[in-house]
């Protein structure tokens, strides 16, 4: 172990086949686990990894708590719950986790193989693979589960195609490479029922509609709709996987898109931007952080209208700095 | 040419051959149009084929009125107007037309070439190449525009894969198939900004997010949440791209979905189901049609509130004979 654990920096291919070799070898329990508040690419990793494990007949568990929306790819039987302490000889693959901190179900201990496609990740465990440039950890268990020689069924390659599709916003994001449609067609050569899955993904309950319908009647253009702002209106109750930025961003003509949720904490402020306006330089100059086009900030001992007047501030700085205004 | 028109049915590939053919052969103008009330394929694939035309050194022109959502595609000295009649030796190019009464922007007469993917064209003009099994007829201008020989660029590909994006529901529905995404890695391969262009095809007007706020209001479930309903209130603005049923039809548990829009003909209505309850058994109960998950009707002469009765009528039915009720 210490020579995998030890050895060069190998190549991403070699990296995976690395990780196919030690799991195959290895003869005791294998848990897999990925990140705390797990989106679809968590679940799918995952899941998918361990009904692929457990295909070649290794001993395999399946440690997560897959939000509702989620469930319906998961069969009652597969759920393990979370472990204090992993066996002896046990091995614990992690998915999509960035960080150590942000394991969910078992601790972080024994041999750890580490999967995952945040470029932040720093690289923890004895078998490390980090691909940034991969859309989602789900395409990096497609070539895993190559590289065991697993037959793909629809069973294994549904959960795989659903983390590519929910990590690349079904196919919209800038991450949706060529190998990426390759790899979803290859998937949905194995059987996956496409059109399902994608309907099931949208699934949204009642009060959705209600608190959707209740942002609406807050949609504000400012800077001549340069900036389209939203926000909760207090009481709306709605679901941490409801996205109402990702609807008002496609205001035409807007640069960038700010909605405000208040919460315990404060303010908490999501954003999104195009055309060389930075989400990012708005949340970092409110406190906050993010990536260029998709950031977000959480404003502390604020109420709602200085909130939208400390966002008002923040954007048209934004919009002057990149010559919009 | 009468060898070509009355020649054995040939099977695809060799259809697509021997249009590119008559088009490489072909002296005289070439006109490329498709049908009344354009959406993302008729736009895309014609501005596609055209594009590849001109690539080639063809006199080729396009003949379209694309809606508002989709002139971002369109460079201004590519429109030509519509014509009443064609000149002596012109070919003209029919795409996504289901039959000569939808063709729009010329008369389909003289040398015609009609690619479609409608099963139900009657297989007019003198050579029509028809596949049902595409999902789109851009995907059938993708293979035209391989045959041609025509090195891809942006330019072609942009609209091409608009129109196999908008005829899957951006790889939502069944008809995306392993090879509608091996094309579409192709295309995005060839340059296609997909992120922008995913992003551009979602804009709406400021007025889109007033009227769905409207629509969301009136949301309402019926059988259990069995059937999901709504409607346009009087006096809200929509464009015709606007889908609403589009939305409502994702509200969990609902195996049918209705939404009703008054109109100067009568309340018409757009219909969704899933799950085995055919939206198009509704749909010619009240005496309209489509295809069993996708379908729609008008009611003339009755108001709002009696059409939703018969609506509640004919669902009920559908639900009875399906089991669900």
């Amino acid at each position: 172990m210490d020579a995998v654990c030890n050895g060069p920096e190998l190549q991403y291919r070699e990296k995976i086949r690395a990780v196919a070799d030690a799991l195959r070898a290895h003869k005791g329990p294998i848990f897999v686990v990925s990140h705390v508040d797990p989106d679809g690419d968590a679940i799918g990793s995952s899941l998918g990894l361990y009904r692929a494990l457990r295909a070649l007949g290794k001993e395999a568990f399946w440690i997560a708590e897959p939000p509702r929306y989620l469930r319906f790819l998961v069969r009652e039987e597969e759920y393990t719950g979370p472990l204090e302490r992993l066996p002896e000889g046990a091995l614990l693959v992690v998915l999509d986790a960035a960080e150590p901190g942000r394991v969910a179900g078992a601790p972080v201990e024994g041999f750890v193989v580490n999967i995952d496609h945040h470029g932040t990740n720093p690289r923890f465990g004895c078998l490390a693979v980090v691909d940034p440039s991969k859309a989602a950890t789900a395409q990096m268990v497609k070539d895993l589960v190559d590289a065991l020689g697993v037959v793909w069924t629809p069973e294994i390659a549904t959960p795989v195609l659903t983390g590519i599709i929910t990590d690349t916003g079904n196919f919209r994001f800038a991450n949706t490479t060529p190998e990426v449609l390759h790899t979803a067609a290859e998937l949905v050569g194995y059987g996956v029922p496409l059109a399902e899955l994608t309907d099931r993904l949208q699934w949204r309950p009642a009060s959705y509609f209600r608190a959707l319908g209740a942002v609406l009647s807050t949609v504000a253009f400012h800077f001549g709709g340069l900036l389209v702002t939203a926000h909760l209106p207090p009481g709306v109750q709605v679901e941490d996987s409801d996205d109402f930025v990702g609807l008002i961003r496609y205001a035409e003509g807007s640069q960038i898109a700010v909605f405000l949720r208040e919460r315990e904490e404060g303010i908490k402020l999501s954003i999104r931007s195009r055309g060389g306006v930075s989400a990012q330089a708005v949340a970092v100059s409110l406190g906050g952080g993010g990536h260029v086009p998709a950031a977000g900030a959480t404003l502390r001992g604020v109420g709602l209208e200085e909130a939208y007047q400390r966002v008002l501030a923040a954007v048209e700085e934004e919009l002057r700095r990149t010559g919009y205004l």
